[in-house]
Formats: C-alpha cells, structure tokens, sequence
C-alpha cells in the first residue's frame, strides 16, 4: 500500500472516486451505531447481575460497626465500603469518603464548594477576578465542561505517553498563583488509554504551587479497568508521594465502581488527606445526612476485596479486549501505511484516542454521523471543544457488539481516507 | 392538680424538695435513650424489606421506556419514577426531577445553584451584598444550617396554627428585594405538625415579590406521613395556586421517600415549573450523568402508585401513632394542669413541638441529657441556634420504643417540672 501522502494528484482523485463509492454504498446500509460514550455493554451489566441478589428481604442489613444501613446517618460511609473501596483506589480507608452513585458529582461538588467556600480558609474562588486550570489534552469532555461551567479559564497542557508535559505544568503551578487545579486522569486515560510515569507522579507530588489552594483533580476512572491479564499498567501512589514531599493536602483522588459494576447503580469515593477530609465532612454534613448505605453494603457483599474486584475485571476484560482489537485490527489494515493518522493501543480502559491529518476530525465525524455511525464530537476532547489543529477524535468501542464494532470501524476507516484524501487534494 | 403559677414560694420548695428525689432516682436507672431526630424505628424499618427482593438477579432492569437502569444516562428520573413521585406529591410528571437519595441534598444544591450562578438569569447571589431568607419558626435546622452555610441572613417568621405569618411574610417579600427565599414544611411541619391553611398557600402563590429570584423552597417531606386513617390534613397544592396567579416559577417543591421507605436509601425529587425544571437541568448535566435508577426501579416495583403508598404509610402510622400518644399522655397527665408548658398535638409528621415557660428550655435539654435522655438542642429549632425565648423543644417519639419512650417521656416531664419550679422561685 502507498501512502497517501506520496501519492500525487491523479492517484489520489482515482482513489477518491474509488471511496466516493465505497461511502455510497455504506451510507446504504442504513447503519446506526454509536461509538460516542464510554458505556459498558449489556454483556459487561450482565456479569454484574448476581449483586442484585446478594441483599433481600431477609438480610440484615448492617454494617459491620452495627449501623442500620437503612436508616439515617453515616456521612463518610459504612466502614467496610470505606475498606473496599480503599483497596480498589490503592489508597489508606481512612482517608476515604464513599459517597454515591457518582464520582462525577463529588467532583463537581469539590469545584463548587471551592467556588463558595475556599479551600483550606483560602480566599473563595468565585470571589477572585481570575481562576485557572490545567488541562492536558486530549482529556475528559466532563471535567472541561465542569470548569468551563463555573467561569474557570483553562490551559491546555499536552499529553506524551507518560503523561502531561511535566515542565509546562510546573511552570504554571510554581509561579501563576491564578493556577488553582489540574484535571488528571492518571491511568489508562480518557482518551489515549497512558499512564502516568513514576517519574511524572512523583513531579507532581514535588510541585511547589504559587498557590496555597492549588489541588490536582486525581480522577482514577480506570485504576482497575486492565484489558489483560498479563500486560498491566501500574501507576505509583501519588497520595504517599506528596505525603514525602510534604505536600499531603495536594490531592484530591477520584474513583468509582461505575465500570466496575452498574454505571448508573454504583458507588463512587474521593480520598485526600486527612486535613482535607475534615473540610470536606464540614460541608457535606449540611448538604445530606448520608449517602445510600444499602448500596455500598450491596457493592461489598458482591466485590468482598480487591482480588474479588480484579477476578470480577478479567471477566470485562474478557468481553471488551476483543472489542478493542477488533477496532486496531481494521485501523492497523486498512491506515496503517497510509500516513493519514495515528492512533493509542492502550493495556486499560475505555477508549482509543485517533489523530487525523490537520483539520480532518470534524468531517471524519460529520461523514460518520451521516451514514449512522454516531463518533464523540471532534473538539470534545479539548476545552471549550476546540481542538486547535481539528485532529483528535475519541473512539470508545465499548458499547457495541463485535459484529456492530467491525461495521462501525469500515465506516470511520472509510470516512478518515476519505476526508484525509480531500485534504491532501487541497494542496496537491 | 394545682397550677405551678399559682404556687406560694413554700409550696414551691416543697415541690421541688420532692421533684429532685425523683430526678435522683431517674438518675439511677441510668437511660440511654434518644428522641432527637427524626427517625424511623426498626419496625417502621422492616416494613419495606420486601422491597429489597423486589428485583433481583433475574429481573429485568429496564425502565418501562426501554432504558437500562443499570446503565449511564436519564438525567431526570426513569418515567415512572417520576410518575410515582408526582402522585406522592401530589403534581404533574412533567414538572418532575427524580434525583437520589436525600431531598435534602436537592435542596442543598438549589441553594447552592442560585449563589454560584443565579436564578433565571439574574445575578448569582454570591455576588450580591445581602441575601436574606425568611425562616418560619421554630423549624427545621437542617435548613437553617444550609442558609447561614452560604452567609444568607436569616429573619424568623412566627408560625400559628394556620402557617407563618402572612403579613410579616407579604411585608418582607413584596417590599424587600434583598429577600430571595423562604423555608417551608407546608404539611405536618417540623417541629409543629401543623398544616398550611388554604387561605395561607393562596397568599403564598398571590405574593408579588421584589425580588425576581425570589423563590420558594417548599419541603413537603411530610406529604403523605399520617398518623391517622381518618384525620388527615390536606395541602392546597402550591404549584397549581402558582399557576393561577401568575407566578408559575415562584416555586420549589421537595419531597422524598426517606421516611417512607428507607431513610438511608430512599429516592428524593423536585417539582417545579418547566422553565425552572430546564434551568435546573441545564447545570445537573454538568454535575451527574444521572441518578441510581436501579433504586428508582425498586421504589416503583414496591410502591406502585398513589394507592400502595398510602397503604404502606398506614402501616406507618400504625406503628408510630401509639407512640405520639403516649407522649401525649405523659404530658397531658403530668403537665396539663401545671400552666407551665404548651405542646401540639398532631395529626401527622414526626414531631410534637412542646414550649416551656420562658428561658427553660436550654435547662430541660441539659437535665435531660444528664440523666441519659437526648432531646433535639434547645434553640435548634431557631436561626443560628437561638430561640430568643429560650422555650422551644422539639420532641422525636419515633425511634424509641414504646417502653423507652414512657420512661424518656417520664423523665422530660421531671425536668420540666424541675426547671419550671426553679425559675419560678427566682421570682417567687
């Protein structure tokens, strides 16, 4: 195969006119599909089914210190959640608050509280003239628009495999004092599927921020979210890290069993210092009496433990490694030689982060949605949803079938060549 | 049985030589007793344990519109959740937001929402000089806690029979721009169980706010909590009144299955107009992907409808109602004739509120506590913790038994005798 890159002018309007037709008769297919969001599917559910037997009617429903799960009370969960999800997250159980169904939420809430109320006695940020926040791109489309929602400007960071681009981030964070958070997602990130280097947490951990009320937004979406059994990322504890540098209220560390068990059934935590955990306990004692209790008791009887946790991820695993390969399979085949785009393998997670030539993603997608195959928007990735160089495009191959998934890579192989073609058409 | 009031100072003395035996002799039978919160007894408990056999690993998780309950998605409920929460509450499904499980976390985050980015487009009331809310009293602390949370000043209302004070609340709404909320516990309200007269709902949807933003924050977490089959208060409906005078967005209507099923696992909503419910959303979006449909299933599969609640809540009521009365009839007993307390005797709700002579109340709660009895804080009922009468207590007959709740009743009844007697003597 040539690259499309070293073909000229009349290799390239044969070969459009070849696509053209190959689009056409896709788009025939009446396809509709959907390769936007990060969902689980009804066979990754299925697995998580026993659970909704594991409490009945005839359980007791208490906690291990004697609470009544089905009562009020409780602010910072039932202490055997708090161990469950400690042992997920890597980190101590006492520096745990396991809340509800969401670990999107407390990440909103922790933005909005310090919005309102300061962080640590610090100034309220909506009462300063200027926020900010770093955001290594590409990243989450929730955390940008979380931020975006409240005002905060936000700063671009690039993304290696090893992580953000650790002097542009210390540059920042040690000399903008306006610097106030950075949204990370440290393993199998959303959307490249890396993980940060230990060289890279442990820079993050040695930060020595202008400001006093800078944390960094540790989401670990994916901490236990492997495709394999035997090639793992591992990804160095930053809580302990800052604890050596003396920077142990740096980090507020985001995680939950939305993936794990039922993304909109399950149980979400945030872990931080001590310090920290009384700050926040001091707010959310006004904000709810306490969270489902019966549902963290629910999680714990199913997951038990971290190995129950990591036997219960080799069965996703299962379901959704052949998903990704079946995608790579068709983007190694059909663009691997054609200089048109690159594109991540990741050992975890879910989703593959995709590079066209400049300026293609937004038609990729268009083309895509045109013959009903729903991609996440191009932009989505970067704040603001503006990707400066229109390349990035996410694909999450997670919630279709196998048999869907190869019809849905065709097409957006189809409409990468054919988008990329025109392109290089431009300026032939 | 002669009026305390009317007592010489040696009858007085004589009395509380007598009173301080006993008060030593409950002393010794060392109680350790709670009528604090609101909180459901086990038995109330055990009433919706078939819920939790409801669905189970061979169920269908799926909404009546197709959804999957245990996937992402559905930011505002499952339909028939919303369906059954608007027949509790007594509104429409459309004018419905099912949301997790604290109606006090709804009410937290409408707070929240107004200081950080305003109502409909007005200014965010973080960046205003003065917020003020009025504060029917006594009430609930909980809400009052949220309010002095955000630095809004508070103004007590008082409440009769009927509601609060409609002129007071006319004069502050309509003329004062600064005033932007009131709290309301519109049926069986706490700590009174006094419902809003018709009369009182039609001047609230009447009202003519200076200020746009104004809003009502309607708690109706007693809306279906009788304590009899045949003497029930009923609730003009606010929204419709609302509707009628113009003033559709003016309010928030809360409610939540705490106390009906599971307090710690119950499903909370909020009903309000349509614009108000797409402004709502519009920053839900960004906090939470959605809510634990999975619990909402469970409800609807458990409550059914209208008819099945109040059904359940009958078995409620069956539990609770002897326990009200027995309270009742410690106090009606000991202190009916003693002319130095006054108390509510409610149709529904959680509480008896009961009043001391002037500048006791704080004295009760103390002696109480000391002799193993722990009462809701004096003042608690109040604005930042101040009763400036120093004689509201609010009195949960829930939790306890029947047997613990007679010897914490006897006991109550002794302190007050006993502070009643002392202060009295200083003006003896």
């Amino acid at each position: 195969m040539k690259a499309y890159t070293e073909m000229n002018k009349e290799e390239l309007l044969e070969l459009q006119k070849d696509l053209e037709k190959q689009y056409q008769a896709a788009k025939d297919m009446k396809l509709s599909l959907d390769m936007s969001r990060g969902k689980p599917a009804l066979a990754q559910l299925d697995l998580s089914m026993p659970m909704m037997s594991v409490l009945n009617e005839d359980s007791v429903l208490k906690a291990e210190d004697g609470t009544d799960c089905r009562n009020y009370g409780v602010l910072d969960g039932i202490p055997e959640a708090k161990e469950l999800m400690a042992q997920m997250m890597d980190v101590k159980p006492e520096n745990i608050i396991v809340c509800g169904n969401s670990s999107l939420n407390i990440m909103y809430d922790t933005v909005a509280r310090s919005m309102l109320h300061g962080v640590n006695g610090n100034t309220p940020w909506c009462k300063l003239d200027t926020v900010k926040f770093l955001c290594p791109v590409p990243g989450y489309d929730r955390h940008f628009a979380i931020t975006e929602s409240f005002g905060i400007e936000m700063i671009c960071i690039p993304m290696s495999e090893d992580g953000p681009d650790m002097d542009k981030v210390e540059e920042y964070v040690n000399h903008d004092e306006t610097v106030k958070g950075i949204w990370c997602v440290p393993k199998y990130s959303n959307p490249q599927g890396y993980t940060y280097s230990d060289e890279v947490v442990k820079r993050f951990a040695n930060l020595k921020p202008a400001a006093k009320d800078f944390r960094i937004f540790w989401d670990n979406a994916y901490c236990v979210h492997h495709l394999y059994e035997d090639k793992q990322d591992t990804l160095l504890d930053i809580m302990e890290e800052c604890k050596k540098a003396g920077n142990e209220d740096m980090v507020y560390h985001f995680g939950s069993t939305s993936k794990v068990t039922f993304s909109g059934a399950g149980i979400g935590a945030i872990a931080t210092s001590k310090a920290n955990i009384a700050e926040i306990k001091k707010h959310l004692t006004l904000q709810t009496i306490g969270h489902d209790k019966i549902n963290q008791l629910r999680h714990v009887k199913f997951l038990k433990n971290k190995e129950g946790i990591q036997a219960h991820m080799m069965k996703h695993a299962a379901i959704i490694r052949p998903k990704f390969a079946a995608v790579l399979e068709v983007l190694e085949k059909e663009l691997g030689e054609a200089g048109i785009a690159s594109w991540t393998n990741p050992k975890g997670g879910y989703f593959i982060s995709f590079d066209t030539l400049e300026g293609c993603a937004k038609k990729v997608v268009a083309k895509c949605k045109e013959a009903g195959v729903v991609m996440t928007g191009a932009g989505a990735t970067f704040p603001y949803g503006k990707d400066p160089k229109d390349s990035n495009i996410r694909i999450a191959p997670t919630l279709p079938t196998s048999e869907e998934l190869a019809k849905a890579a065709d097409l957006f192989v189809l409409c990468v060549k054919l988008v990329s073609v025109e392109k290089l058409l431009e300026n032939a």
